[in-house]
C-alpha cells in the first residue's frame, strides 16, 4: 500500500470534532418555530380487522391540530422488493404495533393524550407467530391478496402462496448424487431469534413546507434518496418537491434502511400546514421498526472421511414479520449459505413466511449470521467426528482467488484462507488448553458487498481544492472520511483540500443508500470515477493552456506533473485560477453508475452472471471462552477478528468496523432476543433487552489481510458486515470444546447450557 | 414561437408567492444563536496617510468580542480585473468612507459605541475628484504602485500611469480619413453622473464557522461563487471551506457584483469564534459600495449631407473612484459607444481614471447608459440639423443581421430595424405636436449579453420530475423561472415537475455571477446543455430497455415518443422507475462552458475574434415629454420601449424587465445624482438622492420584436441591460423638441432646462 499518499492512511473521522463537541446536528436536535409534536396511535392487536377508527374527541381536544389515518391518505403500498406495506393499516392491522392513526399537537403530552382519545374498533382475528406453522395448510392468513402484489423481482409460479411471500432455491452439482458420494452425512436445526439493532438513536423526522409546497424532511436515515422517493409515492408528491435532509445518524446498522416516521411527519405537516416533528419512543423502535430476521436453519451436510465437503444441503426459513420489506436479506442468506466453500453438490432453498409480528429487515450482516451459525457449527462438529482440526477442516475446504460461487458469481478477490491462517495464530489455537471449562473455537464466512445505484459530483474549486456531492450518508462509520480519502487520492490532492457534502437530496444525486457494505466499495467507486472524470477534464485544460500531451500528465500534491519529468509542470491551482475568468470550463466530474443487479429468482441461479453483490468479503473470527460449570455462564475471554477486505482505505476505520462487527455478534450470540409472546415484544427496553455492555468485553484483537479486488475503489471492500457473522458459531465451538455442549438455538444462554450440561449428566 | 411548450408562456415566478408572503428569507433574516454585530470604522478623510490605529479602547469596552484592522488580516488585493482594494485600507485611505477598521459586538449600539472609541491618526495628502483634474501632471497620485498592480487582462506598456488605471482603444477603417469624407462634422462633450443602484436592501451578510473550521456565508449577492472565491484569496481560507448561501437578493441592478460585507463578517466571526452579522447602512450604501461610473464623453461625428454616418470618434473618461472594480464597465462604454450603427470609420479611447470617491462598478446598462446619452443627443442633434427625421437616420444607418462590430464581432442576431420602427408607431412619432412644449424623443442603442463561465447539473428523478442546480441566482429577475422553463422545454416535461436549486455554493457549481445580461443567456445555455446531457442518457436508457433507436426518440408531455409514431413509447417514470434497483443509472445532465473571453487590450480589437460578450440586446426608447417654460421641469408624459432580445423565454419576465429597466433610465436621466464636495456624499439617503417614484412614472408600454441567437438557449438573448440605456437620450431629444434646448450632462433637472431657456434668450 506504500504506493499510495492518502489511501491507507489512518486519518481521524472528517466529523469526529463536532461529535466530540456536541456540535453535530441530529435529527432530534432540529427544532423549527412553530413546530408540533407528532404521535403515531398503534394497534393493540397481534392480527384484527379493522371496523372503525372515531377520531372526533381526539380532533377536539385542546392543542391538537391535526389527526390522520389512513382514509386520509393515498390507498398506496411500498417496499422496496415486496410492495405489501402501508403508513397506516388499512382494513386490518397484522401486528402489535402498527400503526393506525397519527395526531400533530402542540407538544408532545397533548398529542398522547389526543392518542387516548381515538376509539379504534377492532374484530380479532386468528393470529400465527411461527413461521413454520404459518406454512401449514389452515393457517392464519396475513395478506389474502399476496398474489396480486407487486414485486421488483421477477415472479415466479407458485413462489408466493399462504403465508410464503418469498422462494428462492440455488443449486450446484445434484445434491442426491452428492449425498451418495458422502462417507458420512450430518443433520442438524439451529435457531436464531429475532434481534433488534439496537442503535441508540430513534426513529426521527421533522417535516416542513414551504409556501411553493415543497417539504423539507430532517431525518436519520441510511438512505435519503430513496426516502425521497418513497414519501414521494406514498403520499402523491413530486419528488423534486421533497428535499431529505440527513442529519447526523446516531446508530443505523441497517435499521434505518426503512422510511418509516418520514411519510407520518410529512403527512401531518401537510395536513396542519405548520412543521411537525414525529419521534419514536424506545418502545416504539422494539415494537414497530425492523428486525434482524429470526430464521430456522435446517442443514444436510455430506463430507468424505478426510474433511472433505461433498454435499450441502440447506432449507430455510425466514421470518419476515408482518411484512416483508427487506425479502432480499433472506436472498442473501440463501446466497451465503453454504459458506465459502468449495462444495460440488449444492442446493439451498429459502422460505419467506409472514407472521403476526413487527417486520424483519436490515440489520448487520444482513441474512448472514442467521446461516452462518448454523453452518459453522455444524462444521465444527463434523472436524470434531472426523477428529481433525477444525481449523485445517476449513482451510482445506475454503474458496480460493478465481473460484466460482454456486451462482455463477467469480470470486475475483479471496484470501479467506489468510484469515482463517491468522486468526488461528492471533488467538494461540495450537497452544493446548489447561483448564478443562475452556477452549478456543473458530468460525469463517463471507458476506455480500456492494452494488445498486449510485452517484458522485467531484468538483475541482479554483485553488485546487475538491468539493465532492455524494447521495451517499455517513452512518458513523467513517463514509465521508473514506471517500474524502478515495478522491484525494484520484486526484492527487491533499485530504485537507477536500470537503465532502454528503445526504442532502438537494445537493447529491442519487444513491440507494448504505446498506450491504455498499459505502466504501461502490459509492466509493463512483467517487473515484468523478475524480478520474474531473481529473480528465484538467488535463485538457493543462495540455490546452501548456501544449503537454494529456496523457502524459499526472496529478501528485496539487501539482501537474509530466511522466518522467521531476520538476512540476504547474500547481493544480494556477492552472485552475485562470479557469474563472480567462480559458477553461469549471471542472465537475460526474459518475453515474449501477452495478447490474440480478432478479431475485430461481432462473438467475441456474446460470445467469451478474455484479450483484459486487463483490464478497471473507471474515474469520477465533474466541478463548470460559464457562462456570455451576452457573453456565460462558465468558468470552479473548476473541480476535481478521478480515480479508480488499485493500484497507483507513486503516482505523476498517478496524473499528472489525470491533464493532465482533461486538454485535457477541450480543447475537450470548445476549440478544426479542421475546415475544402472542405478538407481544415482552422486553421492548434497554433494560430487559441485553446487549452487551463494556463488563461482558473479552480482549478484542484485530487484523487485515490483503486482497485486491478490481471491482472497487483502489481494491477496496466493505467492511460493515463480515465482522459480524462469525462471533456466535466460534463462542458455540468453543463452548463445545470447553463443556462439551453443542447449543443450537440463539442466544447461548446460561440457562441453556445448564439444561444442556444436565441433559447430558442424565 | 408556437413550436414551444414551455418557453415562450407567461408562467408566474416561481418565488412569488413566498415572497407576497413574506416567507422569503432575506440576509437580515438570518439569526443565529449568540450571533454578534459587526460595524465598520470608515475614513473620515477622502485621502490620508493612517499613521496609527489605536484600538484598545474599543477592545476594552463591554460586550465588545473582537475589534480588527487591515493589520489583522494577510496582505492581500483583490479585484476581477484589476488587483488594487483590500478589505481594510492598509497605509492610506483614498475615499471617505473606505473602511478601516471592524468591531463585533453582542448589540449594534456597543458596535457602534466601540467605532467612537477608535482613534485613527491621519495625515491628510491632497485629494483629487475631478478625473480630467486626476490626469493631469501634478495630480495627486492615488496607487502610487499601480504600475506593479497584477490585472486580469493583459497589460500593454504604458496604459497604466499617474490615475489612469485603464486605457483602451478600438478602431476601424481611418479615423481622420473618414472626417476628410465627411460633409459635416459635429463635435460635442456630455457628462453623466455618479449615480448609485438604489436596490432596497442593504449589503449584508452573517457568518458562522463550524467546529471543523468551515464557514457559513449567509449574505445577498448576485454572485456567490466568485464570493466563495474572492474569501477565500482574502482571507487565506480554502475555497471548499467556505460555502456560500445566496439569500434572496432585494433587489441588485450590479451593485450586488462586489465582495464587500462577506469578508468583513468572515475576519470576525473567524477571530470572535461566534457568527457575525455585518449589515450596511443606507449611508454606507451610498458612501463605499459602487456606484455607476460618472463619464465625461467626447464624441466627434463626420456625415454625409443625406445623413449617412461616415466617422466617429470618441474619446471617454470614466471616473473609477479610487478602486478600479469593474473597470470592465469602462470597456463595455467603448465597445457600445459608437452605438448601433454602420460607420466606416470609428476610434474609441477609453481612460479609466481613479479619483479620491468611492469606487464605480457595475449597475444596470453597465457602460453603456453614459456613452448612449452622449451619441443618441448628439445623432438627433445631426437629424435636426441635416433636417432629417430621426427615425430615419437611425434606420438609415442602423445594424442589419450578420454585420461585423469594429472588434470584428459578427452579430447573428439584430432586429433594431424593427424596434426603431415599433417605438415610433406606439408612441405616434408620426403625428405632429400641436402644444409646443410638448415634443417626442427616440433613441436606440445595444448592450453586450451574456458570456463567461458557467456551469448547471439537470438531474431527472424516477418519477419523472427534475431537479436543476444552476449556480446562478435569481436577483428578482426572474431567473429561476427561466431556467425552470428551459430545462422543462428541452426535457420536454411540465413546468411543474421542474424544481431550481440555484446559488448555495455546497449544492450548485461554478457560475461567474449574474450580470451583463449572461442570466437567460449563457446560464440558460448550460441549463439547457445539460438538459440535453440528460435526455441522451434517458434515450440510451429506453433504447437499452425497449430495443429502440435513440436518434429516434423524442420527449413530450413527459412520455418518450418515437419520431412519426403517435402513440407514446413510453411514459418516462416508467422508464425511470426501474433504474433504482434494475437497469439504468440515475440520470445525471451536466453542462460546464466558458464561452471565450478576450483580452480587454487594443491588441483584441486590432484582429483578435472573441464570444465576449456573447452576443448583443438591441432596444429603442421613445417618450413624449412636456417641459413647463416657466419651472423648467420637464414631465415625461408615455415612454415606449421596444426590445430584440432574441426568443422570449417567459413574456411577463421580459416585459417586467423592460419597464423596470425604462424606469431606472428615467431617473438616469432626470433625477439620479450622488452630489459629492470633497470627497463627501452630500445625499447618502433616499430623502435626498432622489429616485423616480409613482408620481413620476409615464404611461409606459413596451413591445418586443423577434429575433433568433443562435448561441442562446432557444434563440434566447438577455433584457435586463438595454431597456435602461435609451431613456436619458429620448427624453433629451423631446426636450429639445419640446423647448429648442439641449442638455449635456445628466439629470436634466428643471434647474438646467431653465438655465438653458434664459441662455437662449440672451
Amino acid at each position: 500500500m506504500e504506493e499510495y499518499s492518502i489511501v491507507g492512511k489512518r486519518i481521524s473521522k472528517v466529523d469526529a470534532q463536532s461529535k466530540a463537541l456536541g456540535e453535530a446536528k441530529y435529527a432530534i436536535d432540529i427544532y423549527l418555530p412553530g413546530m408540533l409534536h407528532g404521535k403515531v396511535l398503534r394497534s393493540i392487536h397481534p392480527h384484527a380487522r379493522i371496523l372503525r377508527i372515531d377520531t372526533e374527541k381526539a380532533k377536539r381536544l385542546r392543542g391538537v391540530k391535526t389527526v390522520i389515518t389512513a382514509e386520509d391518505l393515498p390507498d398506496i403500498k411500498y417496499g422496496n422488493w415486496l410492495v405489501d406495506m402501508r403508513i397506516f393499516a388499512r382494513g386490518k392491522v397484522r401486528y402489535i404495533g402498527e400503526p393506525v392513526a397519527a395526531v400533530a399537537a402542540v407538544d408532545e403530552d397533548t398529542a398522547s393524550e389526543a392518542l387516548e382519545l381515538i376509539t379504534v374498533e377492532y374484530e380479532e382475528l386468528p393470529a400465527v407467530f411461527d413461521p413454520e406453522q404459518a406454512m401449514l395448510p389452515g393457517a392464519p392468513i396475513l395478506h389474502e391478496d399476496l398474489k396480486h402484489y407487486e414485486t421488483r423481482f421477477p415472479k415466479k409460479e407458485g413462489s408466493m402462496f399462504g403465508n410464503v411471500n418469498y422462494n428462492a432455491i440455488i443449486q450446484q452439482g445434484d445434491i442426491e448424487t452428492g449425498f451418495a458420494n458422502s462417507d458420512m452425512i450430518f443433520e442438524d436445526t439451529f435457531r436464531t431469534p429475532k434481534s433488534h439493532a439496537s442503535y441508540l438513536e430513534p426513529h426521527t423526522s421533522v417535516a416542513a413546507f414551504d409556501s411553493e409546497g415543497r417539504v423539507t424532511v430532517w431525518t436519520t436515515t441510511q438512505r435519503p434518496h430513496l426516502n425521497q422517493v418513497i414519501v414521494s409515492s406514498l403520499l402523491g408528491l413530486q419528488v423534486s418537491k421533497i428535499r431529505v435532509i440527513p442529519c447526523h445518524v446516531g446508530g443505523g446498522y441497517g435499521g434505518k434502511t426503512r422510511t418509516l416516521s418520514e411519510p407520518i411527519a410529512v403527512a401531518l405537516a401537510q395536513r396542519a400546514n405548520v412543521p411537525v416533528r414525529v419521534a419514536f419512543s424506545r418502545e416504539e423502535e422494539f415494537i414497530s421498526t425492523t428486525t434482524r430476521h429470526s430464521a430456522i436453519t435446517k442443514i444436510k451436510t455430506g463430507v468424505k472421511r478426510d474433511g472433505t465437503l461433498v454435499a450441502c444441503r440447506m432449507d430455510l426459513v425466514f421470518d419476515t414479520g408482518a411484512y416483508a420489506q427487506t425479502i432480499n436479506a433472506a436472498w442473501l442468506g440463501a446466497l451465503t449459505a453454504v459458506g465459502p466453500y468449495r462444495i460440488p453438490h449444492v442446493k439451498v432453498e429459502v422460505f419467506g413466511v409472514y407472521t403476526n409480528k413487527t417486520m424483519s429487515g436490515a440489520f448487520r450482516g444482513y441474512g448472514t449470521p442467521q446461516v452462518n451459525f448454523a453452518r459453522e457449527s455444524q462444521l465444527d462438529k463434523i472436524a470434531h467426528d472426523l477428529n481433525i482440526d477444525p481449523v485445517e477442516i476449513r482451510l482445506k475446504n475454503c474458496f480460493k482467488k478465481g473460484d466460482v460461487q454456486p451462482t455463477g458469481h467469480k470470486l475475483v478477490s479471496v484470501n479467506i484462507e489468510k484469515t482463517i491462517i491468522e486468526a488461528a495464530e492471533k488467538i494461540g489455537w495450537k497452544k493446548s488448553q489447561k483448564n478443562k471449562n475452556r477452549a478456543f473455537g473458530i468460525a469463517c464466512g463471507f458476506t455480500p458487498c456492494g452494488g445498486l445505484a449510485t452517484s458522485c459530483i467531484v468538483r475541482v474549486n479554483q485553488d485546487g481544492t475538491a468539493v465532492v456531492n455524494s447521495g451517499a450518508v455517513d452512518m458513523g462509520q467513517g463514509l465521508k472520511t473514506a471517500l474524502s480519502q478515495i478522491v484525494g487520492e484520484e486526484l492527487g490532492i491533499n485530504f485537507e483540500d477536500i470537503t465532502l457534502i454528503s445526504g442532502d437530496t438537494d445537493s447529491t444525486y442519487f444513491d440507494v443508500g448504505i446498506f450491504s457494505d455498499r459505502g466504501t466499495h461502490t459509492t466509493g467507486l463512483a467517487a473515484k470515477m468523478a475524480a478520474m472524470d474531473a481529473k480528465s477534464q484538467i488535463f485538457d485544460l493543462a495540455a490546452e493552456e501548456l501544449e503537454a500531451n494529456p496523457d502524459e500528465l499526472y496529478l501528485h500534491d496539487g501539482k501537474i506533473f509530466v511522466k518522467g519529468v521531476p520538476k512540476p509542470l504547474i500547481p493544480l491551482k494556477d492552472l485552475l485560477s485562470r479557469s474563472v475568468f480567462k480559458k477553461g470550463r469549471p471542472i465537475i466530474g460526474r459518475a453515474s453508475i449501477n452495478p447490474d443487479t440480478p432478479p431475485m429468482d430461481i432462473k438467475y441461479v441456474q446460470g445467469a452472471t451478474s455484479k450483484f453483490p459486487s463483490t464478497y468479503t471473507f471474515a474469520t473470527a477465533a474466541v478463548e471462552v470460559e464457562v462456570d460449570r455451576d452457573t453456565g455462564k460462558p465468558t468470552v475471554i479473548k476473541a480476535v477478528g481478521v478480515n480479508d477486505c480488499g485493500t484497507v482505505i483507513n486503516p482505523d476505520g476498517a478496524e473499528g468496523q472489525i470491533d464493532g462487527g465482533m461486538v454485535t455478534g457477541l450480543g447475537f450470540g450470548l445476549f440478544e432476543e426479542m421475546l415475544i409472546e402472542n405478538g407481544q415484544v415482552l422486553n421492548p427496553n434497554f433494560l430487559e433487552y441485553r446487549i452487551p455492555t463494556a463488563l461482558d468485553m473479552p480482549v478484542l484483537s484485530r487484523a487485515i489481510v490483503e486482497s485486491y479486488d478490481e471491482n472497487g475503489p483502489f481494491g477496496a471492500k466493505g467492511v460493515g458486515n463480515s465482522p459480524v457473522i462469525n462471533m456466535a458459531p466460534a463462542i458455540a465451538n468453543a463452548i463445545y470444546g470447553a463443556v462439551g455442549v453443542r447449543i443450537k438455538e440463539l442466544p447461548i444462554t446460561p440457562e441453556k447450557i445448564l439444561e444442556s450440561l444436565e441433559e447430558r449428566r442424565r
